[in-house]
């Protein structure tokens, strides 16, 4: 399954290097229990051990050289036109390919900007130039950021399937735990009832299991990245989740509130209505924005005039970002033009990309409106993979 | 439990730091679902989402610079002396602290040899010499990877108590195995027995789970990475496991070799005893030469002789490399000058390294006789934290 995956990208390369006017685009690795360059999974994902390359042509040709020991099993892909095997040294194959090639543009994964694209070591990067030191292709390399965004953010077809498997776990998995919640739950209680459907389902998690759920009862929990905590929940407070799925190597991303209604409530009260109505208008408005040629900030912005004009704060946070293999999946984000974010917002939105849309308003005294869903760009406009949360869970 | 090993670590970087002559050791990262350094995990070991910087400096100073939502993981590491949140951008606060620390020497973790040591990505290092353009800091960088060798080299006390818990692991899932053995056994079936007493016990793999275990039923199979096939145990022949767990974070890995009697056989035959003699006798004269001070290279040099003097194939690797966080640790390795081994067989053994001890030599018709031990670096030799298999295992 793994090995049709790479079957379908490596078809996807040679059109989409063409439009960048990329020759050759190389990814190079070494021992990748240790680094991982993300770029791999899309040429190979096997295991490396010893420094290995792999090589595609703007014309279709597909070249490996790796370490003996590491040769069947990117054989086994059958994906390569041809797998050299070393012994003690990859740059006679390296280089030798490279002059057989003679491109006029090597595409390398470096970048300052995307970190999917961003996935050669600088150790590495001082082995490439010094194996074609003499050449002209010393001076032919560029970063191969357009080149990654665009192949890793047009999902292929068996991609598209996995997201949507995994998005489908995580909705039958918050339906469940929905069904547990009472008031005095503390937030590790509630984190585990996750983690129990997690393992007995079989899945992974799509971050840092310790914050995977992020579960947070109230309005006296600092929200981010921080873990489940003693706090519990409470009438008349809000119960926020960001959680995801890992399964069969793609992800989920999705944020989800409960109300905990107050002794006679039944319905959240005015102050929970408004940030609600608020922040699903922002989103909506960067729904709306959300299409093949917009730039990502041009989405982000739509939505956070949106929450800003109602009197709500400024997220310190993108609209969205890529999903993926990782639930972060880099490439062009859905945010303003902060430096952080060197020019990923500058990025063009392209059918065929999965981007979660987020956003969230604090409400003083009860908690985090936080909304998190996962849609993917058509050819004129979104689908959703989720189902939106388009109204506030109670719990009664 | 991870907080308090990178305390560990963090103890004792300063020394490590003065022994290299290094002022300031900067570990930079981003969006670590998709590339990780491998120091993250000395240095701190939580996720971390934007440009995130980790300063240890010789005098014992430890700042951390980190998005604002990421604060919070580090703080609660209770590990920096300084933790300082940015929004927008990480420049002011790394230039910042980097003018105020005024280092002569800033190791960064790039590294052409040990991988490691090379967890800087390219793109990161271009945004740090922006960052400090006009400053001449810019100029004061070099590798890390002395630094890296020693500190993630010499294990720690929890370090090492998690090495020996998973190398019992293995141990007791290997004994569990080999009594299930008979003829006829399929290499997946057996892989199957292995991931059962893996999943019951909530281990991880060592490496990936496709070749972990390494299965290998008679003389067919191509030894090295290639994963467990429709290969079946025979009476008459050798099978070959290579196996590690992962467990709270630290790895084991060894390999064991049982031999499947023939009929009116009671012991192994002469080629697969000679072979098995000749192994260990390398293996062991390795393991003489194994102590502080010694050269990576003298150590597997010593080994090596030994078998070809024997009359034995070469072996195309290392006979050992560095066991921790990761089954691949990196660091010094007892291996040969090969140019894909880089400067790694030039470091020096310290006390408290943690290294296989691994060689193997084919037996024609029979299989693969592949030993590979876990062994610590004592102040004056080495102490087997594997029980050595100084016999071959027989089914009957």
């Amino acid at each position: 399954m793994e090995a049709a995956i790479v079957r379908e990208k490596l078809d996807q390369a040679p059109a989409i290097l063409a439009e960048h006017g990329i020759d050759v685009w190389l990814t190079l690795v070494r021992e990748t229990l240790l680094t991982r360059d993300p770029s791999l999974d899309l040429v190979a994902g096997t295991y490396c051990a010893w420094q290995s390359a792999f090589l595609v042509s703007r014309s279709g040709e597909r070249v490996a050289i790796v370490g003996r020991h590491d040769a069947t099993s990117v054989e086994d892909l059958d994906a390569y036109d041809e797998v050299v095997p070393y012994d003690e040294s990859i740059r006679p194959g390296l280089r030798g390919t490279i002059e057989r090639l003679a491109p006029e543009s090597i595409a390398l994964n470096y970048s300052t900007s995307d970190p999917a694209a961003d996935g050669l070591t600088h150790g590495l990067w001082l082995v490439l130039r010094e194996a074609l030191e003499g050449t002209p292709y010393v001076d032919r390399v560029a970063s191969s950021a357009p080149v990654v965004n665009s192949l890793r953010g047009r999902k292929s077809a068996s991609e598209l399937a996995r997201i949507r498997a995994a998005v489908d776990e995580t909705e039958a998995i918050l339906a469940l735990v929905g069904a547990e919640l009472r008031p005095g739950l503390e937030e590790t209680e509630i984190a585990a009832l996750f983690d129990a459907e997690v393992s007995r389902r079989g899945l992974g998690y799509a971050w840092e299991p310790s914050h995977c759920p992020a579960v947070n009862a109230g309005p006296d929990k600092d929200i981010g990245h921080s873990a489940p905590s003693e706090l519990t929940t409470q009438r008349g407070q809000l119960l926020h989740c960001d959680f995801g799925v890992e399964k069969d190597g793609y992800c989920s991303d999705l944020q989800r509130v409960w109300y905990l209604l107050d002794d006679g409530e039944s319905e959240p009260p005015l102050d929970i209505r408004t940030a609600w109505e608020a922040v699903w208008a922002a989103v909506d408005s960067g729904a709306a924005a959300l299409r093949p040629g917009a730039l990502g900030h041009e989405v982000d912005a739509a939505a956070r005039a949106r929450l800003v004009s109602a009197g709500f704060p400024e997220p310190k946070y993108a609209l969205g970002h890529q999903l993926g293999r990782s639930a972060h999946d880099g490439g062009t984000i859905l945010g303003p033009r902060w430096d952080r974010y060197g020019s990923s917002p500058l990025g063009t939105v392209e059918e065929g990309n999965v981007f979660t849309l987020e956003y969230g308003a604090p409400v003083p005294g009860r908690g985090y409106v936080g909304l998190e869903e996962d849609v993917l760009v058509t050819s004129d406009g979104i689908e959703w993979l989720s189902t939106p949360q388009r109204d506030l869970w109670l719990v009664g």
